[in-house]
């Protein structure tokens, strides 16, 4: 499922159609083939328009075909303006005719249940026959704003980008959203190169537009809507291209709350994904996450406007004392660096002040800015040249035309000759102060973004300085194949999943499988006392519940009694649960309690979950999910953001814990489940760690085998 | 320290003067004392106007007086536009001639260090003396908009609020804050009445201020930035008052960080107080925090324009799909509550809605307001008119002219007739959309507040239905004087600390005091076996590290030789140390371990921290802070907003925890704080929370008391 499935000149006769035809055209006001039609009127579409239309010999004054079957022969795209019953039919004709894309505005499809969801499988079959791209059903269209071709029914402003401008390419799942962002943006002075919708994502879905917008030269930065990903491989393997080529991914995905997830799936039909995998997986391939549309707009203008994208520590050249312990606030919410800076380790910022202001982040410049204004221009090229500061944020007091006359130039004036390729960006304090336009166009030209308010300024760095902060190196380590897993299948009792694991390096205590009572024993003198005694069979799913474990037993007599113990509570829980035996297992001190479970998902792939386990660990969630990339080190550096790391880095004097032995495990956890897709999952709970240096243990093992 | 500390009269003579002495008046431009007069004079000041500058004759056609000495008597005002050095002097001179109040815009003061404390302190004396009111040292002065008063050097855009209209009062410690809020609001269509930024608060502080705002007829919201209040008995009792003339205050106090604390304490020269304490006690007084400026300015719009404050259980309508799982995502973020409305349990909304559109919420009308405008109204009727939604927001795709003089309207009518008070805010989703601005200014016509986008609203909203939530009825119950409290100072160690505690109904388990090895036995015996023993000296912190707590006795012997190992121990531990003797105590059974502390702060008075125990208590800092006036269910319901609250309502089969025991121990520690003012602290560490029924048990107590 990974790589391309449609070529670039495939998607080009949706997005860059030398002919189209208008399936249900109109000349009805409001009707949506009369809005289209308009639309590609009005803003002078340069190929062919054939309006399809029986009742009609001409709309506009174009000649009217009475069917589809009448058009010629290999149109580019067709795009439906009719109701959903003659859709499949349509579409049919048009695939047999040649044609190479349509656009099905119709909803009434997957969304709205079964026969709808048979027709678009319809749909899907005639677009992989005939290599037809199908944007839709259930959207609004697309407009490549480039070539001035607007495929949509909504009132669209045709703003072209100019030759050489940087623009924003958009691949929306929603096409409210795919409209409402080229609405946000381009009065924010930001290009929109082509924006598609993709609703239903019949046969061709965001996955297969991304690929598209990475090779136009037109689109300099991808935005997205997604509400569930079709083809994650198809879209991670995007997501790395895009990377390579430089154009950054900014994608705006509900799914964090249950109910969002709920919505998804009423919305487009799409089955609600796993939105922590889907974080996890895409943060390995650079994609930045916006939280909120605001975030969305605002985080594409920085990427689109400044030379290069924020790295981490960020500094800030404010006016007021007040906003320093505002920016403190926020940015201690939102995980942003605000990079130390003082009198002692910023000499050329400390030339450039005043005596009475201390240097600081922010630098609390006061009102003497009014009376110097230079002191900008000096300031912000100081922090500008000083390699530790990752971006730098003017928050500035803007008030009215006088003041912003004396303020603006001196910011303008720092950009102007493109010696820094760092972001500054000019972030208003006071929103709705009476500042020229003028002003904010000359702080575009020169790169540098206006934002109403401070705070947003800093939501957008953050989100961007994130990306810098992650270490996307592929770390990924041979897969380990477990030949032996070839017989096995459904639910791996404990005692043959530790005998499968353990010899690929999965650390548990020395243990023994007996199916006697005097096996047991046995088995007990030649680990060595105290053991413990588990229940095990596949069945069995909580064998503390059932009374299937007994602890600290000591001596062979007792181990004896224990097994029959076992055999009896058991058959008392559950009189249909059949035991294979007990494990006999060596006790070991205790530690610290932690939790592992590798799941493989069909489309992504598997993922490693790690965190703290014990009776807690449901409802604090203290856990990172973990891709099979990383190296240990990376795993280490992971496990440390935990709410509760400081229990793993040693406290109240307490050791510090074998955070290594750990990260070591996750990591051989994570190639046995490259190695072998029939596993579903693996849990290894609890996994006990250890102070440094004496390693980790788990006491317990599951899996789930599905070949 | 409670109650007013100026009358209104004298605030008067600084808000409301009849007549303004300029001290530095100048006429070189950008000088402080110009920009002011400038002010004055500009804006036709309605009293008499008295320059003081011994270089000029005149300044701006008024007479210029050489000194301070030789102003006439009785001055309401004058503004100090001078260097520091002068400002003691002069203000020592105006107090005699029976100036009512000074305005000082030099900095240099508390801020500055040692010499600057002490100058200030004298500017308080003075003003004691002489009953006078001093804005500032370090202000940017104050705008009285309705009676055109600007005592400011900021450039001031004199809006009046019209007769009749609902304005804010705004008081900061700020004064960059002070203008930058007016310059957000009066663009916003939001008035102003008066303005006071008051810096390093000499005499008269934001307290004082807030008492007048309250009693001024012209204002009706309070706006306010805070970065410490110096007499917080005295704002409680204003904001006290402020809720009962029905006018919110709406607060934005920098502080949850570290590192805002300690900004604060470098820009005004205040000493940090305690964020999470000052949160809990204003919060019982209705105030309503904001966390960022746009949030203060958006929450004072909402307050100032809605016919009433949004209650819990916000409605929206909005236009597609997309929006609404990022509503919901939102809403879980932020603590906002979106009521769920469905088919079956909407009929009204039900009726109104187009088939093929489900009851929900967000209600998704889709697009077809756009044919049916009427929609609009109805659905936002419906919504408005159900009793169980406390806020409506409208989530509008604006896109253009076109489509806004289709939408606007029809929503504008919904409150023209007046039939709803409840909050109708209008929230746009493509911020930027061109919006002709009298769309906008007929919805604030009619009470309807425009955001320009959604996540805005959501946020302002949760503000304030936070308020809604509170339940605000003070439940205090007697204080509980310890008369045997006094002999007693310091650091109290366990035995002496249960001995005081136990006869309030504090619950301890079984102990005695002994002070040999015989009497332990003796009292073990008495007790009943298990006991444990616990070393009992004031100097001993940390019983446990120093050896000198011995678990599980079981007999005589063991007590007596226990006895004897804890005084080896603790000399072992710490020489200096003499131990009291041993509290011979009662083993339990074991439950969930919390804690139960108590504080008393010399300005804020007594709060009581609750929350869970064990060796994660500081790390994930799971508690709460409680005032002393809830009632035990105020207290039971706060407990269960715990992150880790499942743990007392009985987890995966463990039993339902004793919530209504610890809430009625932790009121009890309440009113003996309250009976006490001499206990700093108690702390109960750990309390153990038994079963439903059976109770919980403070096992250790210590006090420090200070007379």
């Amino acid at each position: 499922m990974s790589g391309k499935r449609f070529t670039n000149k495939q998607i080009d006769r949706l997005l860059r159609p030398k002919s189209v035809a208008v399936v249900g055209a109109s000349d009805r006001h409001g009707a949506l083939g009369a809005t289209l039609l308009n639309n590609l009127v009005q803003y002078e579409f340069a190929g062919d328009i054939y309006p399809v239309n029986p009742k009609r010999e001409e709309i506009q004054g174009l000649k009217c075909y009475a069917s589809v079957d009448q058009l010629p022969e290999g149109i580019d795209c067709a795009v439906l303006a009719i109701p959903r019953p003659f859709v499949l039919d349509t579409v049919r004709s048009l695939a047999k005719r040649g044609c190479g894309a349509v656009v099905i505005y119709s909803a009434g499809f997957s969304e709205a249940g079964e026969e709808g969801m048979k027709e678009q499988l319809e749909l899907g079959a005639i677009a992989a026959e005939y290599g037809m791209v199908i944007e839709g059903p259930n959207c609004l269209g697309c407009t490549n704003y480039v070539e001035r071709v607007p495929l949509t029914f909504v009132e669209t402003n045709m703003i072209s980008p100019p030759k050489g401008a940087r623009a924003v390419g958009i691949a929306s799942q929603s096409g409210a959203l795919a409209a409402v962002l080229a609405t946000a943006l381009h009065p924010r002075g930001c290009y929109v190169s082509t924006s598609v919708s993709t609703g239903n994502e019949a046969a061709s879905g965001v996955e297969d537009y991304v690929e598209w917008l990475i090779d136009d030269e037109n689109t300099h930065v991808i935005t997205m809507y997604v509400e569930s990903l079709r083809r994650p491989k198809a879209f991670i393997a995007a997501a790395r291209r895009a990377r390579a080529a430089g154009k950054p991914i900014i994608m705006l995905h509900p799914g964090k709350s249950n109910k969002a997830q709920e919505s998804a799936a009423t919305h487009t039909g799409a089955m609600a994904g796993d939105y922590a995998l889907m974080k996890a997986k895409l943060g390995r391939e650079g994609v930045i996450f916006a939280d909120t549309l605001e975030e969305l707009e605002d985080i594409t203008e920085i990427a689109l406007r400044c030379p290069s994208l924020p790295g981490a520590n960020m500094a800030v050249l404010g006016e007021s004392g007040a906003l320093r312990g505002l920016a403190f606030d926020i940015a201690e919410d939102i995980g942003l660096d605000l990079i130390d800076l003082n009198d002692d380790n910023s000499p050329a910022l400390r030339a450039v002040l005043p005596d009475f202001v201390p240097v600081s982040n922010p630098t609390d410049i006061t009102a003497v800015g009014l009376s110097e204004p230079e002191i900008y221009t000096k300031v912000l090229t100081a922090l500008l040249a000083d390699d530790r500061v990752g971006s730098v944020v003017a928050s500035i007091i803007q008030s009215d035309p006088i003041t912003s006359k004396i303020k603006f130039p001196a910011i303008i004036k720092v950009l102007e000759d493109g010696t820094f390729s760092k972001p500054l960006v000019f972030a208003g304090v006071d929103e709705g102060a009476r500042v020229p336009q003028e002003y904010i166009d000359g702080l575009r030209k020169v790169g540098i973004p206006w934002f109403p308010s401070t705070e947003r300024a800093y939501r957008a760095i953050a989100r961007l300085a994130d990306l810098s902060k992650r270490d996307l190196v592929d770390n990924s380590q041979a897969p380990l194949p477990l030949p032996a897993l070839k017989g096995v299948s459904g639910v791996v009792p404990e005692y043959k999943a530790k005998e499968l694991l353990a010899p690929l390096g999965i650390p548990f205590p020395n243990s023994k499988f007996a199916a006697t009572a005097d096996d047991a024993a046995a088995a007990a003198e030649e680990i060595g006392f105290p053991v413990v005694l588990k229940a095990q069979a596949a069945a069995l799913g909580h064998k503390s519940d059932a009374g299937g474990v007994i602890l600290k037993l000591d001596t062979a007599e007792a181990v004896k009694a224990a097994f029959d113990k076992i055999f009896t509570n058991v058959a008392a829980y559950d009189a249909s649960i059949q035991l294979d035996g007990v494990l006999v297992e060596k006790m070991g001190t205790m530690g610290l309690e932690m939790i592992v479970g590798a799941k493989s998902d069909p489309e992504w792939g598997p993922v490693v979950l790690a965190g703290f386990g014990g009776v807690t660990a449901e409802i604090l969630k203290d856990v990172v999910l973990l891709t099979t990339d990383l190296s240990e080190e990376q795993v280490a550096a992971k496990l440390l953001t935990l709410k509760q790391a400081a229990l793993l880095k040693g406290y109240r004097g307490s050791p510090e814990l074998d955070v290594a032995a750990l990260a070591k495990l996750i990591v051989e956890i994570g190639r046995v489940m490259e190695g072998n897709p029939s596993i579903r999952e693996i849990d290894l709970n609890p996994v006990i760690v250890h102070p440094k240096g004496q390693g980790v243990v788990a006491l317990d093992a599951l899996m789930l085998v599905q070949h």
